[in-house]
């Protein structure tokens, strides 16, 4: 059975050769500290973390799944012991600020942190997922007592954090949730509602929980405009139990080893965080970094899912290949990575989870941009890019991650489907993460509706003209041009059909929603194209080095094989325009 | 949570109106006693068993999943009732000819209530899967004595026949098999060799098992010209045991309760079917037909997704809807497939559920023609049209029982990741189809090279003579005169590249190979645009009818947003032909 490896070469190509983050950090007052030999001492030492404490509890912790008995959550074997060396490592505390107790390093290097945790235990990540994001929320809207209290346990990760959301009625849309806070007279709110989905809700990973609750205050108007966010902790002060019980767990095709709670706040303490009302807006600070974490989800699986394909593929030996690499000696059957089918689906797989760390990365770039760079527009172009790209990220790589592990389970033929190989557990984990934290589709309408058609700024001009600047440097380059002219005629093309949409909107409001899909994926499709365009620069001329003569590789399979793709989505998004779909009989 | 309702108005609708297929049997002498109120007779028993017998079996037995002890196999509570229940129905029956006690039914009625059988429960139908192919291999190859002696037990049901093909160093290359068989005085063998992924290899179902398994005579040729065919009974004619074990069951991601078995044949009695070192021949007797219903594995996922994410779309309110259908009060919040994204997925579901059973029950008519038509010619075509669609049929099928069951598990949300509601069921059940009875990588091969490029008979161009004629049927019609067009541009494109792909393949003997996946996928959004229009033109002008409406909407939908795809799958095929795939290093 293949071991992941995290891909430490290739993260650092991504962050020194690609993005030149170390450059970018110099110039950043609180990120000067942090220089490339610290990012590579800091992704060894997770990759060690990663491979050596969490990936051995993977399958064991699916196979044993989380038990429930009288309101108490026990987490696999291992799980505890495993969040221990992970806070006694530092690492809750990496991204947050050294004032807050943290290390203070970029969300580039927690994000690629991230990227290994999930792609080795995607069950046993989700006990931290909302951390760092609760971290951002309790900083930016927390009163400062509320600050003093719980923040460092935060950082320190003594106190693990969960995100309340979801009522039975009330998924996707939020509005519809029922949760009552009820105030009192020292400020503090009698909270009464139930839950559900609430990843660790429930565990036995640290002592104390604190709930980040969306809930409804008395008169609080109809619908999303009237929910606020609460904090409420499992424990009180006084060590005495809140009244947040567990009334069970879900049992799931995935991430079996993650608490999935069903919670019921029973007139539970909890304080207001952020102003009445605006608990949407205070719950939208850790938007773009929890979905770009989502994103990571997809990357991890991907990556996991390409290694372990071609770990198969090179030992695994059937039939004859038609061609075989010059100098192989002949033999009864021949690896199966010789095949051509084999060949298609393992470099699809390896551009699609190189190409996606590429984009995700710089994404996490732009977000430490946009809150370090020294520079005021920077900040706040880094913050338009972020923002459209967030959505992108989060759908894309999420169906990537979820489709990339069902085509490196084919590899494996029969065996694939077995449980004594982990793919088909990469396959069912995986899916999950195309549904929460926004399902994929509410991000195709974030994007295309929010981020595009009603965005006053000029973010995807501005992302478009990145594209066109690097295609005309490629097309200097005789190797490249075609493919800068195809990278470029799409990025015309795509600015054309907004001023289409736009158009039709105005008679037919419905338009861009049936659009937003396939917008998406075509965005998402150039984007890749992107940043293998690139890559190939990047790399130009270095190709003794394996990494970059691979990079050569997968960009032209990128180009021949892949951004056709978008040509496709492009004709959808137009057929969506003109045609109207019918309704469906109940 | 919504119960399955076999589409029986759809599949007379297909039966009746689409293929015509009383009328066709009255003109064979074999089928001549077959009508339309026999076949909806047989239809409705065929659902009642299957919504009533085998659906409620079909969680339970996930969970359950099967014991194995001691050499045994314990199959899940209520399986052995339900099948002894399937063979008082006289269901094993159906399709085999009177003169052997069967009921002398069309293949067409035996693969529509396939369908239900693996829509309703997929790991119970598992055990019956090869038994009408057995019956064939059986019927054509066995000597008399052996027919005898197995063939009624088969037809009643009374033996469970399996397949054992692949070795742990043996799967889609059979010709690496190492199994032996060593002659005996008496005509038997003795078979010795390990043999794994054998389906229904033991179970408590039925107190015999018959193993039909490939196995090298002393002597034979190396690779796939030197395999044979056995018969090897579990239980000897004197009762004793004969020497074949059960060492142990696969664990699988899905299909838990059908017994994957590893089997040990040591020393174990067997008897010859068919010609010494011909064993592949006598197999492929049986292939046109297991093909096809592993095809109808994926359209009943594909059915049972789209039923079930239809019924919890019209139940499940969530936010409100940029437009309702007209006359709809004003609520809350909408039902969500008044949604666009939700109506994409839903309709997509519709149009690829029911085109599939247009398409897959076609191939089963036609292999009754191949068998009954009283004209050679109309029986040498059918014959050539079936071998020429089965490949495609099992290939793309299966992938969109499992890709149709992932959208309707999205339709979910949260929900459908939960083992609350099936569809993650259907998910990991259907992801098998697309790996076993020959991986689709395989199919595409099969289709491309052998059924296309090295058939001597003009199978494909007759294949597209008959969508050429439909769409200049469609052509007359103002409203289906533009997807004729396309439909008539997509089959010229697709002949044309046949000759440069013969040309390229002169000099680059791989260039099919790297384009074959594609050009499956091309010849099948193709062949379901053909099923598309001729449903249009059969309910044009039987509006008032809603099956007939339905179809026209569906149609549309399809020459809207799928054939489009007919265009990427031919721009990959080209692709494959021009760009060569580097080799992967080890």
């Amino acid at each position: 059975m293949e071991q992941y490896q995290a891909p430490l070469n290739d993260m650092r190509y991504v962050i020194e050769d690609w993005l030149k983050a170390p450059a970018a950090w110099a110039q950043m007052p609180l990120l000067q500290h942090v220089d490339s030999a610290l990012a590579e001492q800091v992704l060894k030492e997770a990759a060690r973390f990663a491979s050596g404490v969490i990936a051995p509890l993977n399958v064991k912790g699916d196979r044993q799944g989380c038990r429930f008995a009288e309101g108490r959550v026990q987490s696999p074997d291992g799980f505890p012991a495993a969040y221990q060396a992970f806070v006694e490592g530092g690492w809750p505390a990496l991204a947050a600020r050294t004032e807050d107790g943290g290390q203070g390093l970029p969300q580039l290097l927690n994000t690629a942190v991230l990227e290994m945790l999930y792609a080795c235990n995607h069950a046993w990540a989700m006990y931290t997922g909302i951390a760092h994001g609760a971290y951002e929320c309790l900083k930016h809207h927390a009163p400062e007592w509320l600050r003093q209290r719980y923040l460092p346990g935060i950082v320190s990760g003594e106190i693990l954090p969960t995100m309340c959301l979801s009522e039975p009625q009330a998924g996707s849309d939020v509005g519809l949730l029922r949760t009552r806070a009820e105030p009192n007279d020292d400020g503090s709110h009698r909270i009464s509602g139930n839950k559900i989905f609430a990843s660790g809700g429930e565990h036995d990973l640290t002592e104390n929980i604190l709930h980040l609750v969306l809930a409804r205050l008395p008169d609080a108007p109809a619908g999303s405009r009237g929910i606020s966010l609460f904090v409420v902790p499992k424990l009180l002060d006084d060590g005495s139990r809140n009244a947040v019980y567990c009334d069970g767990i879900e049992h799931k095709m995935g991430i079996r080893a993650s608490a999935t709670c069903a919670l019921r706040f029973d007139g539970a303490h909890g304080w207001l965080l952020g102003k009445a009302n605006q608990g949407l807006a205070a719950m939208f600070v850790m938007m773009n970094s929890a979905r770009l974490y989502v994103g990571m989800q997809g990357l991890g699986h991907a990556e996991a899912a390409w290694q372990s394909a071609m770990g198969y593929a090179a030992e695994r030996r059937q039939m004859r290949a038609v061609k075989r690499p010059a100098g192989s000696p002949t033999a009864e059957a021949d690896p199966i990575h010789y095949h051509p089918a084999m060949r298609h689906t393992l470099l699809s797989l390896r551009a699609h989870s190189e190409g996606m760390r590429m984009l995700g990365y710089w994404v996490a770039h732009l977000l430490d941009q946009s809150e370090h760079a020294a520079d005021p527009e920077q900040r706040q172009q880094s913050t338009g890019l972020a923002t459209l790209l967030t959505p992108l990220v989060k759908a894309y790589f999420t169906e990537q991650g979820f489709q990339q592990a069902s085509a490196a389970l084919q590899v494996f033929g029969g065996y694939g489907y077995s449980q004594e190989y982990p793919i088909e557990q990469t396959l069912r984990d995986s899916r999950i993460a195309m549904i929460y934290e926004g399902t994929n589709e509410i991000q195709a309408n974030d994007l295309l509706l929010r981020k595009v058609l009603r965005n006053p700024s000029s973010d995807l001009p501005t992302l478009l003209a990145l594209y066109r600047e690097e295609a005309s440097l490629a097309s200097e380059n005789p190797t490249w041009s075609e493919a800068a002219g195809s990278l470029i005629e799409q990025c015309d093309q795509l600015e054309q059909i907004i001023g289409e949409i736009r158009q039709t909107e105005a008679q037919d409001p419905e338009a861009p929603y049936r659009s937003a899909g396939d917008f998406l994926h075509w965005l998402a499709v150039l984007s890749l194209g992107y940043v293998w365009l690139r890559a190939a620069r990047v790399s130009h001329g270095r190709e003794d080095d394996p990494i970059h003569a691979s990079k050569q590789e997968s960009a032209r399979y990128y180009f021949s094989f892949c951004l056709p793709k978008a040509k496709h989505h492009a004709t959808l998004v137009k057929a969506g325009l003109t045609t109207t779909l019918p309704f469906l009989a109940d």
